[in-house]
């Protein structure tokens, strides 16, 4: 046993002290939110105290109860989506588990006698039947953390949306700081729970396992596959959802019928705001979820044949945990950058606001990984590498993940630069505009290539350092250590819906063209914050797969993948095809649904006599049956093409096959999802910037409905799938099928590649 | 030595001899066009003597001077094109050629000593410098053959355009034959002359290698560099050319002034049609030409040190050679059923006609694969891979041969599939235009993305086959296989430009409506057989660029390439993004050269007054300048990415780090390059079929000018460029990195890695 500073036993308390501390933050900045009064009628809302300006307005009390009404509308429609989503889903988890136990439960056929250790051949270990058991029961536990991720996060944006637009009423500055707050909310309540969850299970899962390491941590990858099983579903049907409202609102609306974004007039304007909650927020909830709690299984698993996992060094063994612990409490400390230490008063004071949050975290956790390598790892230790022994440093591991973490960093910035109108990019693509549609998409296109080179040099820098360093344990601490900030990442990410939201719920209530200013502000900041948020997703997406390829690779007893054998090549060359099928499955999803719903808006404009005049009001509930029918039906195929893959290639080709085909997803996978999220963000800031009308040369392309503004609406419109639907989901691919590899690989080592046996 | 039925001998005359059968072929084909005559003047031009309809057309002389005149000024604008190309393209080859000879002859110090050979110790193999002077010698072999095949197809289309108009004056079947024929000169020379130039090639450079044939074979593959790297220039510039001068014209004609495609009003026209011409024949030609002449090479290499190569056994190793002779033969027979045995009546009987000679060409060819492998081959011999040994009988190798031919043929026919408007994927891309350009984009990306997996699964298969077979040699057959019928595939091929440019003819000069339905018939099944000649170049690229990765693995002495370390990995990812850095540039380069084009047009349309009245000529020569200079500017960025990755990777990175570039290029460009020229070719058909409007689903869509065919066009607009600039340079992209690497494979084993030594 090495000497660590941190006793065992401090480390038992440190880390549900950090989840606890993070979750009270987290109610804190809720009861702070909740001081925004929804019912007008009450006299003792405090309002009136705090009034700055646009008193015409706020005098309207009616205003405030239009707010609470739409957002009613928005919090149902969304709370209903979310139960008939989680009804088919719930299925389909449930046979699934099913499948778990009985892949895992045959690798022995069933024996429960316990089985010689695989790193340590003297021991006894569990029998695989208990693995069976227990990845099944955490499999369900991920997934319904996951779930519970997503519900809540949707629960605290449709709780924020509408008061944040009636604190645009005092100022930019109250608007900001109530979005933020709200996001926060949701970054540390997920940040924390997720630690907590798993922190839990471990001690749970101990009481049987005991000595085991090695099992304990191979029925905790349950839990990732289960989170992630749950995010693919949300990422897909909250997308479809979201993408086909919003596109076939904005095929009519602004189109065809030059009404503005979110006019009440419009039949689909509730469904486009209910599909931000579901798709933008309770599925990007879970997506973030699951790409910490599978980095977190990753780092565990691997540690866990280490020398601390063979020695039963606790503390070491509970580094990866201890990361996170540090990433909240650093987080805590940025979160009040934005809301207590620095005030916002201008327009223009967003963005940087916004971006700082990501330096001061990034700067701030640095320290904090130093601190943690210091007092909690030995000084030096042995990781087991595909059969090969490494000796490591805490410094290395310390560089490990710092890489990750600052590499999560420029991916932010690169993004930024990318899909930001205020740098020549997106300018260039607006400039586009001028010679019409086509112009337009084929420099975002071009857009979304170019921005993939700097990322992936970043993910190639971070995996070479990490994996030199430390090995395949390094690639998942730097996948970690990019994660480590999520509590910061998610509040920024979802700022922005809430924001969307807000705009679109004071364009529905009718609120004053200043006040319409700001929320549009808060949410053009949003919109770039989405897009750095999908860079953070998508790095270390590829960062935790590579982990758990890794983790699998070892697991499943392989010690080379060669290229130079056919069947790693073609896994290569098929695996670098799924993400191709994949995004076709839901782009053409998007565009059939979003077809429906420009069908029954079309309808109602024409059949309802008063509607444009608004006299009449539009049919809101059938738009929202069209998207909720039309998401629910079409996740299954993409569903079941990246559940299924894994088990199919696994039993039938092969561990060689599999292996390649993980990696030619992998890194395929990630090039796609980077451009398609950044050509959809860019084009949405490009149609923003002619909008604005900000600058001369703004001026030049616009105004609202000029031939420019019609190209760039129509691009936006395109890159609504690709930046909300098909971009997000891929990272899930790519992370789901190398988590289901590693949970099944005990039972594809036995029972895989029966196609070969049988020739 | 094993008997093999067919002599030394034999080989050595029935080579020759089927080139120049296919060589005297191409002649009398252009002999057959050349009889329709372009001076109007001439009494004796026979035309009187056939007519058979549309006489008010015939008995107007004038026509026939105005087709003369257009045709020249094509043809002019053409050449002085490719001259301006080949002055700047030849700087650059002179310069690599120089890095060449510096790069290999430092080898071994630029010593003339011979030195032990590699696969047998025992003998000597000539000096590192004599193979980096011929390499040398044998780049700009290839390179001019590259050009000159380029040339030659550019001139014969520019030549026989205008008779294809005029010979649609007297009926479909007519004109078909007529461009057919012109198809055909272009296949059989360039196939031909690529397999005599090979031969005689190696003829020669056996008289100073004499027995080391693994020198001389080493030597070969300069002449597959050398035609790759031209071919790379050709299609991006080309690709550039003739989409800037394509999509201008369309903005401003089609979607402004609402004028019918190649008006002759309108001032990028001629433009337009040199592009076809530079573009769609000069650029594809170098490049199906640079396929045949690397598989042809990597087939040769892996060949010279197997069994046969060692044992110099003649017949069996030019076995590559004997399959292309037959090649030859297969499609001369092949070619008269559409010009002899069968005769078109009808438009519809056009599309077929292209079809069965796929089908006819792949059928008898697989007769003449199991000929060859019968006669030519020993009953079983050994290959060399990777440091093993492998056996393998002459019946294997037929079906390596014959599992790419076919795996061809199915591409081809997916292509179709998803490309022509007679099914259902097209239809549905054309209906999504009812509700705009944007639904319109979005279904046709996902259709690109979903026509991606059969071809990848053909491809895979027909990997795994080939590979399990004859590992690395076999991939070099079935890319060679699939390349077999080449003569028929670029036939095909050649035909759509040509019928492209007649229509354009047809309507510059004023030609009647009948006409131009016919010859907008033949350009339509034109569009769909050059996206099914893109399938069979990507396809063949796909297995060509396996086969030479296998052959610079064995000759930079490396047994595995494991995905399990980080240079091979992080190679892997960078690889994949390179095909998106590719792809950015060059859609960049289309964009911004069309966008001048398009104020230039709009200039033009502005300030002539009678213009669009048609009593001002334009000035054609700005657009034709424009095209020019921005394709010649704007191919040296994406050219030198190409050339100088894996100069710089294998040199500071080293042989592993190379390797996993390349087939990270590989398995990624492929998917890239079949999504984008299917998508292009489906937006382009969905155009055309509402334009036709031969259906109640089509006139409901159209007609032209409707708002469902401006979102058709804009869709086609953005396809321009995805399916003849970025999509086609991606396959030479992949090839040609992967012969690079192969040639300078010496000089990285010995100086590689450069990085990695110094720290």
């Amino acid at each position: 046993m090495v000497d660590v500073m941190l006793s065992d036993m401090l480390t038992v308390i440190l880390i549900p002290l950090a989840a606890i501390i993070g979750i009270g933050f987290s109610l804190f900045q809720w009861y702070l939110v909740s001081k925004v009064s929804l019912t007008s009628s009450a006299m003792g809302n405090g309002l009136s105290d705090r009034l700055i300006e646009d008193e015409e307005c706020l005098s309207d009390h009616g205003v405030v109860a239009r707010c609470a009404e739409i957002q009613n509308a928005i919090s149902e429609g969304a709370t209903s989506f979310l139960f008939t989503e989680y009804k088919y889903v719930g299925l389909f988890m449930s046979a699934f588990a099913v499948l778990i136990f009985l892949f895992l439960g045959s690798v022995e056929g069933f024996s429960i006698k316990e089985q010689p250790c695989t790193y340590s051949k003297d021991k006894l270990c569990k029998p695989a039947l208990a693995n069976a058991f227990f990845s099944t029961v955490l499999f369900l536990l991920g997934a319904g953390t996951s779930l519970f991720s997503g519900y809540l996060g949707m629960k605290i944006a449709t709780y924020a949306n509408a008061r944040t637009t009636l604190e645009a009423r005092k100022g930019v500055g109250k608007a900001f700081i109530t979005a933020f707050r709200s996001g926060a909310v949701m970054g540390f309540l997920l940040a924390a729970n997720g630690l907590l969850v798993l922190y839990i299970t471990i001690l749970l899962l101990k009481l049987y396992y005991g000595d085991d390491w090695e099992g304990l941590f191979e029925a905790i990858t349950g839990y990732g596959l289960g989170g992630s099983s749950m995010a693919l579903f949300g990422r897909v049907a909250g997308g479809i959802y979201t993408k086909a409202a919003d596109v076939g609102a904005d095929l009519v609306g602004k189109v065809e019928k030059n009404i503005p974004e979110d006019d009440p007039r419009n039949p689909a304007v509730i469904a486009d705001n209910v599909g931000d909650n579901v798709g933008d927020i309770a599925g990007m909830g879970s997506d973030l979820f699951g790409s910490y709690a599978e980095s977190s299984c990753a780092a565990l698993v691997v540690a866990s044949i280490s020398s601390f996992g063979i020695n039963h060094e606790l503390t070491a063994m509970c580094y990866p945990l201890l990361i996170s612990s540090m990433g909240i409490i650093v987080c805590l400390l940025t979160t009040l950058f934005a809301t207590d230490i620095f005030e916002i008063k201008l327009i223009k004071e967003i963005e940087p606001a916004l971006k700082n949050q990501l330096i001061i975290s990034t700067v701030l956790m640095t320290f904090g990984i130093a601190i943690v390598s210091w007092i909690a790892l030995p000084p030096s230790f042995t990781i087991f590498s595909f059969g090969v022994q490494k000796d490591v440093t805490n410094w290395q591991l310390f560089f490990c993940v710092a890489v990750g973490l600052w590499a999560g960093l420029i991916i932010g910035f690169v993004t930024e630069y990318y899909t930001s109108n205020a740098y020549s990019p997106v300018r260039d693509v607006a400039d586009a505009c001028k010679t019409g549609a086509a112009t337009n998409v084929i420099f975002g296109l071009a857009l979304g290539y170019k921005s993939v080179i700097i990322p992936i040099f970043a993910i190639a820098l971070s995996i070479f350092v990490s994996f030199s360093l430390a090995a395949m344990y390094g690639v998942a601490m730097a996948a970690l250590g990019m994660l480590s900030t999520i509590a910061t990442g998610l509040a920024i990410d979802a700022y922005g819906p809430i924001s969307d939201n807000a705009g679109g719920i004071a364009e529905m209530a009718g609120m004053s063209h200043h006040i319409c200013e700001r929320t549009d502000a808060l949410d053009a900041a949003g919109n770039t914050t989405a897009a750095i948020g999908k860079g953070f997703a998508i790095g270390s997406a590829a960062l935790v797969s590579l982990a758990l390829f890794g983790a699998f690779v070892s697991r499943a007893n392989i010690t080379t993948v060669d290229v130079l054998t056919p069947t790693v090549f073609i896994g290569l060359l098929v695996g670098a095809m799924l993400p191709y099928w994949f995004s076709a499955m839901t782009m053409k999803s998007v565009g059939s649904a979003a077809l429906k719903m420009v069908e029954e808006v079309r309808r109602q404009f024409n059949t309802l006599p008063g509607l444009m005049e608004g006299t009449v009001k539009p049919d809101y509930t059938t738009c929202v049956k069209i998207s909720t029918d039309a998401s629910i039906k079409e996740m299954i195929p993409p569903g079941a093409l990246v559940m299924l893959t894994p088990l199919i290639v696994g039993f039938f080709f092969g561990v060689e096959t599999l292996s390649g085909v993980l990696v030619g997803a992998l890194v395929s996978g990630v090039q796609i999802a980077i451009s398609a999220s950044n050509t959809g963000g860019a084009w949405d800031n490009a149609k923003k910037y002619i909008e604005a009308g900000a600058s001369d040369h703004a001026r030049l392309l616009g105004p609202k409905g000029s031939d420019s503004h019609k190209a760039a609406v129509i691009g936006d419109t395109i890159g609504d799938p690709l930046k909300d639907t098909s971009g997000p989901s891929l990272n899930i691919l790519i992370k789901l099928m190398a988590v289901e590899s590693l949970v099944f690989a005990p039972f594809f080592a036995t029972h895989g590649g029966f196609l070969f046996k049988l020739f």
